[in-house]
């Protein structure tokens, strides 16, 4: 009877550590992961570059073993501990931490599977995550909150980026032709994308000159256009500075007295007296 | 007699579907439009594409008839259901419908007229016309005041840009000449706009010592001079924001009050009292 | 004796035509001035087209004599009306003016000097003296202040990119040398501001792993350093909106009162009483 | 006895001369200075192009000689002057001083050590230091005020571009191989940087239809995502401006005046009464 309060006890103090931060042993956790997390995409990079690996294919696989082998740890852990696992196992991170753990296993079965790489590298995102227990959370949230107010209209205006883009592709796709490179309507959208959004490869180029004057065209509307995205960000951050600080003027009261008096609204968070008509508020 | 009235009836309802979408049948006949005009792009991407048009030439001709034969009907019953047919068929979109309906019909006197499909891409365009009535209306209005407030002085920027791309281009050709693939002022101008719009394709780029020093000038112009049309799209998106909260800064107040006393204007929209004599202004 | 103010009234005429553009026949100079500038520089960019200055050689001569010509009168015009000529012929229009209308005469005397064909296109530039008379003056004005304004610190700005170029080139150079395309130093410094701008030609391009990551440092730079003349034309352009509003949040009074009472200085412009200690203002 | 305070006389003078700028002589040397940094600059950039490094070889071993000499004069006169030397000479600038000073040095030991060039151009530097003194000093400081407050913001958002550029790379690297020029990760990062930052070299390009779609969700994401650090820095730059103007409604207040009767904090710097309860503040 007394063992099962006992692994309880193991099983709090495992999610202390894998799910929480504000311990010493949980922020512990979080870096060694952290750390774990770079080096198995390190690793995935490095063993991409052929001469590597052709020259230290031994090291790299006994590297990957123990990395899988900490990962496949660490999500053994993380299920056991929870109380609901089938809620981590359907989570984003649980699909991705269990497709960036099992390419090694599947080896034995299936031959390299080169497309679970990418798995490895969203692990990333869990960087984010851990990050937020930092010193950038503040900030991390002022520009969550500032792109997610501007997200609908930078939505609207990408979307807006994108027809451009069909209607001059399109255009281009009949003005130059697959002689000059653009090979077909989609490839034609690809370029004006290219152009519009001022990356520019040049590994398609217009060649005639009406080609290259609705190319002038396009580069000037890329140019003028980015200007709408910044200007929404732009007002939406400033807007949403500072507004914990009761002093500052773009903080938005939200008071919701109503003076006894004369019924104004409307008053600063920390008025006393009615702006109106001079009653107290403390009735 | 009977029949008249019921004609104008069915009119009345084929009206109200096609051109309006507050009702449940006019946002599905939005919807089904939509995707029609979504499909016949896609239709004309793919068939632009070489080993597709050889393999499915037969499916892509059934698939035109198809979508051809729903924008013919639609065509038709837009003009019958409209009081003013004229108004209609004058209008930018229906040019556009018209031109991008009729390709496949005309095939039977010519060949393939390819130079209508940009007209069907440009049905794209109703895409923001059926979107309006979603819920990003609102950004979308926003977006558009900053836009028309701000086009006019993004105009003076543009021709700026323009003519110092003449002048710079013109310049150049001297330096580069054409045996650095500067074959002529207007490729120069190209060039020039390709620079200092940041977009860079590297089709043509200089050789001389001298032509990559102008051609650092231009790139460092360029680069500081988009910093022109973001700032004024920013300045006039933030001053465009909450105008309808009272209590904001950026809030114009319209209250057009005279005080009887001193006759002093300019009063807050919630005003009582003069702010210049201290007046009652409720008399 | 007569002759002598009639002269003076042809010169006041002539000199009304040309300088001022309040008059219709001003108006009127300024749009056929315009149109010819126009003409002339399409004719510079036409001429430049191999293909077409073998069809049409002896057009393109007429051509340029007829502009010429006009160019030529136009000159002595500004000349004879004005009662300083000094001051025009030694202004940058007046040099601008001499440079572009002279080649053709120089070619009976040399061959053709196309480096003059620079002064052509800065004739451009007159245009924007001339548009001042258009709508746009308000608007182009408030852009002249806000970028007035900011060149000082765009300045700054630049100067600081163009250090960063300098350092960087030199380590590229180091890093990558002449036989990746990093032929010289300032070859280097020259990709450098290619690739800070973000304009990335591609004509040079990092080979070496370690060349790369350091383009990479390069790029992500460029990036984020574009935000800060953005951010100052913004902040410029937005605060010198409707200064001449004085409701206006950001309206700066330039009240110089001080209050006969309490000395209390910074009152509103239109300001009656003291606001720190309510006496009147009007002593 | 008497020789003592004179040479400290020296020392003092030197280093005024040389640490300080308000004088008229500490003004020179600074010129001085400046002048001859843009001189070492100018030769080592001159000498790395070929063609002049054979024909004026002798030219630049003097120039090279003459500058090494003032700048080894310049470096023991700085460690002379100052109270501690080992402060100086461990400092950023007395590293880049020493460093950029003995390569002409080391050439008798060993051969041209090339990669001492770039410690010269560090030397670039020093330009920010002695311009402090300049009418730009204001906009240098409000500018960099700017920066500081939004560096950790922007740093979180280049952060999140570089995480993105590893998901996306991996992906590039995956869905287009080594045969398309994206011979490894690593390169697939790059690759993806020049894309994400809008360089857009062309020295690889996607040509797969599927590298070439994704390639397009790069691009607008990049095109959107500069909006953010441009906003961040236009907010703190506009928040930051005129904070010496109490009249300004960015202007932060820093009365600590605490009211005698009710305790309220946060009084304007001008008030003269409590703003909660109407107190006079100057007890």
């Amino acid at each position: 009877m007394a063992s099962k309060p006992e692994i309880n006890n193991i099983r709090k103090k495992i999610h202390e550590v894998i799910y929480e931060a504000d311990t010493p042993m949980g922020k512990l956790f979080d870096v060694v992961l952290l750390i774990l997390i770079l080096l198995s995409i390190i690793l995935v990079c490095l063993e991409s570059v052929e001469s590597l690996r052709k020259l230290y294919s031994d090291e790299f696989l006994i590297a990957e073993w123990v990395i899988t082998g900490f990962f496949t740890i660490e999500y053994i852990l993380r299920i056991y501990s929870i109380n609901k696992p089938a809620k981590y196992i359907f989570s984003f991170f649980g699909i991705v931490d269990l497709l960036s753990t099992i390419p090694l296993y599947l080896t034995f079965f299936f031959g390299g599977i080169n497309a679970l790489l990418t798995f490895r590298s969203l692990r990333l995102l869990r960087v984010f995550r851990i990050l937020k227990v930092t010193r950038y959370i503040g900030e991390a949230n002022k520009l969550k909150r500032a792109i997610r107010n501007s997200a609908p209209k930078i939505a609207v205006f990408l979307f807006a980026v994108l027809v451009l883009s069909v209607i001059f592709g399109t255009l281009m796709y009949l003005v130059e032709g697959p002689e000059h490179g653009f090979v077909s309507i989609p490839v034609s959208i690809y370029w004006c994308i290219v152009t519009l959004t001022t990356v520019g490869f040049g590994d398609i180029a217009p060649e005639t000159p009406l080609g290259q004057f609705i190319a002038t065209l396009i580069m000037i509307m890329g140019y003028g256009i980015i200007a709408v995205p910044t200007g929404i960000v732009s007002a939406e951050y400033s807007q949403g500075e500072n507004t914990e600080d009761v002093n500052d003027p773009n903080y938005r009261h939200v008071n919701t007295q109503v003076c006894q008096n004369c019924l104004a609204k409307k008053h600063q968070d920390d008025a006393k007296f009615c702006h109106k008509c001079g009653c107290s508020l403390d009735v």
